[in-house]
């Protein structure tokens, strides 16, 4: 998407073939910084520093490690060292094992010259792949927004809610909730945007809200408490969040406070959407409440906040006394009957068991 | 209740008879500053510029002034310009106004020499009278607390969630929501408590947690997102929030996101109370949704936050853009059908026109 009225992803490949540039996501919103990963242990330390974050961007990330790694010793000691030092910088992110097992498994079979070229081809691939599995859900969920829109009176915008950042940032573009979004952009529909600031960590505030700004998608940003409200008083058409797990029979895990947000749409009979790439699906649980467990994360994400002092200086604060302790869940599970439809690659699919079944056939279990 | 195992007011009479000693609250958690206010203007300022809040300490906090400005000149023209004064510092404020003419009502009529003497009295009883209503609504919430401790394994903690801070800082003593609480661990009651950090302005964070952790209340600081993923869990017994203003059918209008909390709490079947004092009913309100008009305050609220930064400063942050706007409702309204009941000084109110109207039978409306 557009940064500055200039197209980027948010990973590509150098003029010198080699090396790969990222946008270094710690600073946003504050400092639009690139920066340049010439090693496998640069690639690590990006990956597993948060630098890039988002499972999709994290395994294309990871792709192109074992492909700079090629490049410098193509060995299989080399291949399998990459593998190991790559898989272990965030260990629970799906896609991160994903490309590695892709890149390795392409990779071993070949003759040790052919690899580098092969390596960096198929890096390219498994971006342009999660280019193209975005823009499939953006048009799924264009569908709904045009509906909506058709629903409006002329020049009224369509108000559409996200939580977190399931945004371009979080994959090469497009992104999976805003990928709908910025398709309806493209096609000339009035929207607009409530950006959830989704604390502990801010993705809304700080990455969500950055995207918009950038892309030039008017948006007004929100504290997590304000959208129950908004959605009483007719503020909300839709709401379109991101998952980082769906279960077979459509329960949603997604960022802390999506369950309230699906609550409060259902009160007031406003449609939820769930947008994901069908390999987040989960088919082995179907369950999310019971059999998900949920990552319990340092309680200094709630006692401190991160921002822009007005030094210019980033820095964080505390909020909170230093003698109370804090808790902080980092996701919850939003039960498939609070959820509208989940919007795939494939089209959308009703959040049941049957309606997942009848998009993709072939994963049906027993 | 204690700082630091010393008993407090958030308001007390100095020994010189004049003059009243404050908690400046603008510097919690992080310093706990005793300010003493001599003059009117000095009150108005401290008013008006929120060293103390809560609608309950903003009266007695003016009544105190009327008090002060009797001692320095107890003439009509001085009485009606100290009302003045001090009403227009926080105009919403229902209890400014109220004790304002509570105080001019009684010393009007009086000689000027027997103005001060009244004044202070007065002042005090205004004071002690808000400790017994905070009393009575923590007798009341503690009999509550204490059904579910008896369904309690022995040694298991009563988990109470509440939002923002309805807490003794926003009153003389006790508070309001947090009364029962108070009460119940002076009754021995094993209690731990889920405080919201509520954001934009972070009074759970700063101010609820504080007054857990001075008075030795085990706590847990949260983000405002997490509460539902507690109570899908089992962690949360019951919700015990405060309210601005309660319509004679039990709509309860309270800081933003409390709709949120009672929306997961009746989808949890966990009961969910409102601790109000009866002057915040209003009797002539009966939709809330559709006839309270909800307070847009500043967006920068959203966009920044304050914190301790690492020098020890208590500094302010940017968190968000600076080119993308922020939306700042500061309340919502909770609709009676997710109320389990109002907790108020005369006894729990089923959260209904007949409910409160058999609680306050000298109220109902015709």
């Amino acid at each position: 998407m557009n940064v500055g009225g200039k197209h980027f992803r948010t990973i590509w490949l150098n003029e010198d073939g080699r090396s790969v540039d990222i946008i270094d996501q710690r600073w946003l919103p504050h400092e639009f910084r690139v920066v340049t990963l010439s090693t496998v242990d640069d690639v690590a330390v990006a990956i597993r520093d948060m630098w890039v974050r988002g499972a999709p961007l994290i395994g294309v990330t990871a792709a192109y490690g074992m492909a700079i790694q090629m490049r410098q010793d193509a060995s299989d000691a080399a291949l399998d060292d990459a593998w190991e030092k790559l898989n272990e910088t965030r260990p629970t992110a799906i896609n991160l094992r994903w490309a590695l097992d892709e890149m390795r498994k392409l990779l071993k079979p070949l003759p040790v010259a052919e690899r580098v070229a092969a390596a960096y081809k198929r890096a390219a691939e498994i971006a342009d792949e999660d280019v193209e599995l975005n823009r499939s859900i953006g048009g799924n969920g264009l569908a709904i927004i045009k509906q909506i829109a058709a629903r409006k009176k002329p020049g009224e915008r369509v108000n559409i809610l996200t939580h977190c950042n399931a945004g371009w940032l979080a994959t090469v573009d497009y992104g999976t909730a805003t990928a709908p979004i910025y398709l309806a952009v493209e096609a000339g529909i009035p929207v607009h945007v409530y950006v959830d600031e989704t604390r502990p960590r801010n993705q809304g505030a700080q990455l969500t809200a950055w995207e918009m700004a950038g892309h030039g998608v008017p948006h007004t940003l929100i504290v997590d408490n304000a959208g129950g409200h908004l959605m009483q008083h007719g503020e909300v058409d839709m709401v379109i969040v991101g998952t980082d797990r769906t279960t077979a029979n459509g329960d949603v895990c997604n960022k802390i406070g999506t369950y309230l947000k699906a609550l409060a749409a259902k009160d007031n009979d406003i449609p939820f959407y769930v947008a994901l790439p069908s390999p987040t699906i989960d088919w082995t649980v179907s369950d999310g409440l019971t059999e998900i467990p949920i990552e319990e994360r340092s309680g200094d994400e709630v006692s401190y906040v991160q921002g822009k002092a007005a030094t210019g200086e980033i820095v964080q604060v505390r909020v909170s006394p230093e003698t109370s302790p804090s808790g902080n869940p980092a996701f919850d599970v939003t039960p498939a009957r609070l959820v509208t439809g989940l919007i795939t690659e494939r089209g959308v699919a009703k959040a049941s068991r049957d309606g997942l079944a009848a998009l993709f056939p072939e994963r049906r279990q027993g």
